[in-house]
This record gives C-alpha cells, structure tokens and sequence, in this order.
C-alpha cells in the first residue's frame, strides 16, 4: 500500500529556501508570480494490507521522524 | 492560482537520504515498511486568469530551475 506525504511549512513560519527560489525565478523573467513555498515529499510503502492500519502507521511515522510538528503540516494521501 | 509541484527522484536514482530515513524507522521498530523516498513539493501561485497560460508557466519554472530533469520527474497539479 502506498502512501504520499505532503510536508508544508506552517503558514506563518518563513520560508527563506522559498524566498530565494522566488527572486531566482523573478529574476529570469517569470512576472506574474505571486509566490513559491517549499516543502518536503515522501513516498511511503507499506506491507499492511488493512488501510486504516496502514495510514494510522504512516501517521505516527510523521509524528515521530517526519514532520516536525511545531513549524510544519503534513497531509497523508493514499496513491 | 495555486499550483502543487511535486518533484520525485527517478525510480533507477539512488536515494540515500530516503534510505537513512527508512534505517531509522525500522530502527524505532516500524515494520512492514517496505521502501520510502524522499523528494520536493513546491507550491507556487501565479496571477495569471488563464489556467492554460499558467500552467505552462509553472512548467517552465519546473524545467528551467526547480527539476534538475536527468534524475527527477515531477507533477504539476492545480490546488
């Protein structure tokens, strides 16, 4: 079973890697771009066949190594 | 409007920073973990009406700088 994680920084955290990458693509010409945040993207397989099993674990994969809970969110879709 | 981009290695690219992480979540005891990669996710958003125009735009931010396109794949997906 497959899993995809989707790590953002919180909202009101700053994102200086997104800054620069932002004024990179302002300078090359790219107008019209409002603005560009970076995260993290994992791909998570797991050999449990129960889904809500399989997400609960991929869940506490998050909470204890993945995801740094105080700056980041973290979406967890099923691929 | 908001655009995901999700940045993924190439499936025959090495991946030692995923390979870390799965080390350590079979060391914290999760098992049946099969394989986990890691990669980038970006979420920009352009001011452009037309979605066509602005996906294109996005993919051209994608090719000229934020996938180094020898060994990643990416996705772009409207938010």
């Amino acid at each position: 079973m497959k899993f995809s994680i989707t790590v953002t920084l919180k909202k009101d955290v700053l994102d200086p890697q997104g800054k620069v990458v932002q004024n990179t693509l302002i300078n090359m010409g790219m107008n019209n771009l409002k603005s560009i945040r970076q995260g993290k993207h994992f791909e998570v397989e797991v050999e449990d066949k129960d889904q809500t099993l399989a997400e609960k674990k991929v869940d506490m994969m998050c909470k204890k190594l993945l995801v740094n809970l105080i700056i980041e969110d973290y979406k967890i879709t099923k691929i």
